[in-house]
């Protein structure tokens, strides 16, 4: 087995890399935007654009043909927001070069991939019911989830016709993220967690009645490698497009905090600082927290039970 | 009033612009890929492929700011679906150039223009209710919805950033259009009256008891014009993206020939020939034939009140 990761370097795509290199004997290509190393001989990292269909093209010939493909390269919603073109460029169309080079791969006699994308709950805006569910209609008020949204819409043409085999999901926001804070809009749902565990202040942007649909690091890896495991009737049901709803933890920042308080102790939660932010807070505010995933569950996707747990298996691995 | 139209050499185009040149004193810039002429002065008519962005940029600094726009140039359902490559060139990648090219105007100190672009209800399908709302989630079946999809959503991000004032809205089956069969899927929606009220034989490639969603090209130019009249506010409502289904007529095949017989007589009915097409069945069976479109109607849109009238002031033309 040959699988495709782009998106490498992030966070997922490292755990995803680790997980598949201890649980499958799979080669692995991988992409970034930055130099990665990896440990394994079964790892080969590529640096480029995916933005750059020539280079993509160029560094596919170089490795077999790919089986399976993880699409996980993206600008985050911040910088999406911020940069109306790099967004575009990076999120739009690297995605359409990434099912452009793998429709020439089955075109000219490899295999037709399977591929999964990680699409986001940030396709969800507007006035939206207080419970989404599988038949709430999507309306991003960002451009990150314009071109999420986008991307699912493409990737189920390009399956309905056969030219790759491609399953979005909607990830909810993944926490405890751990690393450095980022331009994500809901960096601070990973952030007040992680930075007051390590003894650093960390500024919250938002209200804490500011509610968010979490999913945890592991349970995201896990929804990423079911969703290659289902059979093409099964995922698709003959409708290609829209993406999966994934299920998730609907928590509060209240919740996270007395996560953070039980995990961490008081000291830890006083190194959270409220620090309004008007622009995070205007944007996540337009962002679901409360799924019924219906669609999901029949097929097997599996949530956190419980946010302090995912608190303490991110303390554990400090 | 300087205003743009794209797909100018359609018959739903030209019949915009006539009508523009009957209603309005204003000036016009007719975009089509086939040249075009016009008895007034006031349009001045290039040729071009709106997929060439230098080309389209050139030609936009020639003419007067753009004050509205009516981006009606697409490729046709069946078109898309039989060139993959041709669908996305065209019918997304074009009008990506037109946004871009009216938010550089507006960019460099011109006017934000006020743009309307026609969508379909080819956007739905898949497993749909059987009346379809406005909060009906979109699942093309085919690439021209999922091209007309990825624009609206496009539309709506560039508007949400102040770049244009853009309107999406998805247009049912436009009948009876005069001219010649089309490469659209539901070409047979007009051409089953067309021909035979010319004396000519018309192919159903579908059966009878098939229905369509239909409005007459006079309520369709009447629907694009109202788009534009409508305040930024009361158009968008504060969300941004998808497009506002328009209202219209549900009649099924067999009572369209009613109504043909009804104004042609037995001989005109005589001349339409059951010729099932399983490629064209498929497609149209995905579409919707049904809707309550309630944001339209309060909109102020108004569909067609019976096929027979539509069919009438079709034959009083010819």
């Amino acid at each position: 087995m040959h699988i495709l990761v782009t998106g490498a370097g992030g966070f997922l795509g490292r755990l995803l890399i680790d997980t598949l290199l201890a649980q499958t004997d799979a080669t692995i290509t991988a992409l970034d935007v930055v130099p990665l190393s990896f440990a394994s001989e079964r790892v080969t990292a590529f640096v480029g654009d995916l933005s750059d269909a020539a280079w993509l093209a160029a560094t596919l010939a170089q490795v077999a043909p790919v089986e399976q493909a993880y699409h996980l390269a993206a600008v985050v919603s911040g910088s999406a927001e911020a940069d109306f073109d790099l967004g575009y460029r990076a999120n739009l169309e690297g995605t359409r070069n990434i099912l452009e080079a793998l429709r020439r791969q089955s075109a000219s006699g490899g295999p037709v991939a399977r591929l999964v994308f990680t699409s986001s709950v940030a396709v969800f805006g507007g006035n939206l019911p207080e419970v989404v569910t599988d038949g709430t209609v999507a309306a991003p008020q960002g451009s990150y989830g314009v071109q999420k949204l986008m991307s699912e819409y493409l990737i189920g043409d390009y399956t309905r016709k056969g030219y790759v085999d491609g399953r979005a999901v909607r990830l909810p926001t993944v926490s405890v993220r751990p690393g450095k804070p980022n331009a994500a809009l809901s960096s601070f749902a990973s952030g007040i967690i992680r930075e007051p565990l390590q003894g650093k202040v960390s500024e919250l942007p938002v209200t804490r009645d500011t509610a968010v649909w979490i999913l945890s690091p592991d349970s995201a890896v896990a929804a990423l490698r079911h969703t290659l495991t289902l059979d093409h009737e099964v995922f698709h049901g003959g409708v290609y497009g829209p993406a999966v709803n994934l299920p998730g933890l609907c928590v509060s920042v209240s919740q996270m905090l007395d996560s953070l308080l039980e995990v961490g102790g008081p000291e830890a939660l006083a190194l959270v600082k409220d620090v309004p932010d008007p622009r995070v807070t205007k944007l996540v505010a337009t962002w679901p927290t409360k799924f019924a995933p219906e669609r999901a569950l029949a097929l097997g996707y599996r949530a956190d039970n419980d946010f302090t747990q995912i608190v303490r298996t991110f303390a554990a691995r400090l």
